[in-house]
């Protein structure tokens, strides 16, 4: 199951260890990040714009980057949870020297009003193949 | 787009509106929600094993259940979060009749200690596709 899952990765692919498509007790090497931010409300907008763009490009560019998912919390579209993960630790390190992920956090810096970074233990990531 | 992501749902695949592997703007009709729950730390373990049970059920028998994404904040296994997706409000109203989701929750009733439910909108889904 491990060594599926690690191929899976490495080409490119969901990531996912098994043709139901989960990733769970296996691969280690999976980093799955959350974060919750606050804009500032007239700033909304510019953000999600910029963040947008970071995702696409993210999720095109990096082989590493395997989601990126944005919500709102209904209602509160200043309020966003990201739901992040990476095939590594190193592809994640490697997304953060990246020229698009800088250029997000520095058109982005005066916009948030605050950050919270979650890391986390996968349990089970359950998605359809 | 609308039309493309609105085909790709119908069809059971990943419910993303282009190769890319991307659900936006789009699909109006995508449904997601996060869930914070603590549990009591006594009983993680058993929790942990009932909640892998109905996500893969769910995963492997339901169509409109997109991802059921489960992860436990580092260092702390008793504070779990999810990420669920579902192709539609229909399907959400499906998952909750199950008989894998109704005998999930009667297992898990007592071990659950808080549980907070959050509804989004979607701001972009990015993925490898």
């Amino acid at each position: 199951m491990k060594q599926v899952a690690s191929m899976a990765i490495s080409l490119g692919l969901l990531g996912f260890g098994s043709t139901l498509g989960f990733a769970s007790d296996a691969p280690q090497e999976r980093i799955v990040r959350l974060a919750e931010l606050e804009i500032f409300p007239e700033q909304v907008q510019a953000y999600t714009a910029a963040l947008k763009e970071e995702i696409e490009t993210s999720i095109r560019v990096e082989p590493g980057v395997l989601t990126l998912y944005a919500v709102a919390v209904k209602d509160h579209p200043d309020q966003i949870r990201l739901f992040e993960s990476y095939s590594s630790m190193e592809a994640y390190q490697a997304h953060l020297q990246t020229a698009h992920f800088k250029k997000y956090k520095a058109e982005t810096q005066k916009m948030v009003k605050s950050l919270k970074l979650i890391e986390t233990n996968p349990i089970l990531l359950g998605s359809k193949p």
